[in-house]
């Protein structure tokens, strides 16, 4: 993409109402805009963020076996009425009539309407196990929306649902979602903690939080501190061994009870990015659903339901990695691979070597953003820096006579000069390690 | 996918609700189910055309320099107030009050949230031209939805506004963006004829619809017969060529006035799937917008915008491409690329073909979905049909001693016995040639 042909609004001062630092490198890098308290327009390099997010969960929850489908946003409220639940999220679910006078709801989650959608055509044990997800927009109507797509009112939620014949093929299933979530946020470049937690209103005994570290998180957590090896890279580990490790919410935690030694827990914040419940059988009863067993005997099915806040992760992901002057894309989740700057448009040495940095990533199958605008180069790089693309490359007029460009990394800030071909040769390597694997 | 781990509810019967083919096929093949009137979930079958439709308008609409961009569901009445459009969808619009009593509606579409995008940071002609567009869920209360996804209420829309400095400039996008429909209704394998059409509640002074013919259709309207021509593939046109043909909504049309003689001029019934207008400065006058042009003077833009009904597509498609067996899918939007049935699963001659057909096509990136159920023969080509993928291939005992299978092209229904491998290969060929090129 050229600059100049693209739609990206930057704003030049720190928003006032942006308390935190991804509201504020959002709103100024010009990935959203907002239009009423906790309602949010994405721009077009927000909307790109938020794309790469849910295609990294649509393929590792495919890889899981879990089918996708797509409720409506909007929902009869009958179904909350026979679950019960009509009145348990209270004013957070946004009511209204239609012009028919028939009252919906704009959905704030979607157990009930899922075991209708089960119920309606799963008939035997046959059909099972079955795990349905959907990425879709939903809304809570918060007291007190803050801190941008963090605690937006509309968002885009990742909701599965799992349905299992016994309780030891649910909790199987939830093991395995574990697993995958740490895969999917690994993916992103995030390390993240599973806590044990309570389940609220959604039900059910037995869930996990998963929290990314971040002195803005809301909530509290202790944990072991090789979590902490593990974010710093001095120590790999699999899903089933981090679930081993001792991880809790603030309300769980009980330093009586704590299995860690004192010099090895730590305490920390963290952002809610997904949460996993098992939900044993408390809708499927409550909606009256069964299946026919293996002896031709009625059975009442066993959930979960497992969340990913799509939304807020693009928000997560800025608060786990920025610095002073902006945002760090984690490779898999940048807008773009690549920035180049032509320091001198109009030049045609300049022009040259940018067009053919531009074409040699395109061609490779990257997606590069050029800055082909006018600006001043003071300008360029703060812009650059901002948004955060893992490389820029800095065509000059003194390099490109000599066929040479500067190679940034935007995480370490390491700067190299190299062959225009070289760059181009590390930056698709470094893609293919990282985005392509 | 196989048929066995996949979600796939299909109807016995034909549902007493619906009148015209596509609403029963959806229906019956499992792809839609109503939650409320006019307000469905996209079952698994049903979410991958949608999706494949997406594509297809992503690709394109990038293509013509589009930038995509996603408005949220939820709209501040206000800027509908600034506009002077508040009251102009009457009950159309949902509106409601949020738990602090501010009013918000659920967008039935976008024109005034793009204006306040757009004038938020565009403040020169130096920035323009701009095409923003948006692929988002919208809601209108219709009296009577019906049809199924034909006239729904919660329904997935394409919407692009452009931007230009002058008439001129607006004018050549309207016709860009013309033509770049026909490619994307083209791809689609649909040809559509568009109609000088009324501008309706969205104002301007130019605009045409994109008319799918169908029996079922909801427009009536007049057309060159040439339009037959290319439909049966007899003659080929460019768009502009297109544009030069004769064809009129009937509230547009005279006898009288008929630049097409009466043995050249059809009648027929359409489907609308796409609405273009030229807009004008209406909403960018109303709502106090202007940049500054090249002399440094303040200019009003001239804005255009572009609709496609992508929900509505899928329906379209299938009254546009049907037999008494069920739907057909063009190549390009099948859920599926191939359907393998297995007349004996757990034959191990059988079972050996069917998944070396399977991951031979998944290995060519195909996505093939394989009946490995313990379902008779006659149901799995009777559902095989309904869901109209546009290949089947039959793994039977006999065949399979002989390494060899038998391929239905679904279109014309023609079979022929072949070695697996060259199946696998002729499947592949044509999904090159008509998908991947």
């Amino acid at each position: 993409m050229r600059l100049s042909q693209y739609f990206m609004p930057l704003l030049k001062e720190d928003p006032k109402e942006a308390q935190i630092m991804s509201h504020r490198a959002m709103l100024r890098a010009g990935m959203i805009k907002q239009e009423a308290a906790g309602i949010y327009s994405w721009l077009p390099m927000g909307l790109a963020v938020l794309r790469h997010i849910e295609h990294i969960i649509d393929e590792e929850l495919q890889r899981a076996g879990c089918v996708p489908l797509l409720m409506p946003t909007l929902q009869p409220t009958d179904i909350w009425k026979e679950s019960g639940r009509y009145d348990a999220l209270g004013k957070e679910m946004l009511r209204f009539t239609d012009r028919a006078g028939r009252e919906l709801l704009y959905s704030p989650t979607n157990e009930e309407m899922i075991v209708g959608i089960f119920s309606s055509s799963v008939k035997s044990y046959k059909q099972l196990p079955l795990n349905l997800y959907q990425i879709q927009w939903k809304f809570r109507d918060e007291v007190r929306p803050r801190f941008g797509v963090m605690r937006g009112r509309e968002f885009l939620m990742k909701d599965a649902y799992s349905f299992d014949l016994t309780a030891e093929d649910a909790k199987r299933e939830y093991a395995k979602m574990y697993d995958t979530y740490h895969r999917i946020f690994g993916r992103m470049g995030l390390v993240t903690i599973a806590v044990n937690a309570d389940s609220g209103a959604i039900g059910g005994n037995l869930s996990h939080e998963f929290q990314v570290i971040a002195e803005t998180g809301e909530s509290a957590l202790f944990y072991d501190a090789t979590f902490d090896d593990i974010r710093s890279g001095k120590v790999t580990m699999s899903g089933e061994e981090m679930r081993g490790l001792y991880a809790a919410a603030d309300e769980q935690h009980s330093a009586d009870n704590c299995p860690v030694p004192p010099e090895r827990l730590r305490e920390a914040r963290g952002i809610e990015v997904g949460h996993v419940f098992y939900l044993g059988n408390k809708y499927t009863q409550a909606m009256g659903v069964t299946v026919t067993g293996p002896d031709g005997a009625a059975v009442v099915p066993e959930m979960g339901c497992y969340g990913i806040g799509v939304s807020r992760l693009v928000g997560a992901i800025i608060e786990a990695s920025h610095d002073d002057a902006g945002i760090i894309w984690p490779e898999a989740v940048a807008p773009f691979d690549a920035g180049i700057i032509n320091l001198r448009v109009g030049d045609d040495a300049c022009d040259i070597v940018a067009v053919q940095l531009y074409e040699g990533l395109k061609k490779a199958g990257l997606n590069p953003l050029y800055d082909d605008t006018d600006k001043r180069g003071g300008e360029k790089f703060a812009t650059m820096d901002l948004i955060g693309l893992p490389w820029q490359v800095t065509v000059g007029p003194r390099g490109a006579a000599d066929g040479k460009v500067e190679l940034k990394y935007r995480r370490s800030g390491e700067k190299v000069e190299l062959p225009t071909a070289e760059a181009v040769a590390k930056i698709i390597e470094n893609y293919k390690a990282k985005v392509a694997a």
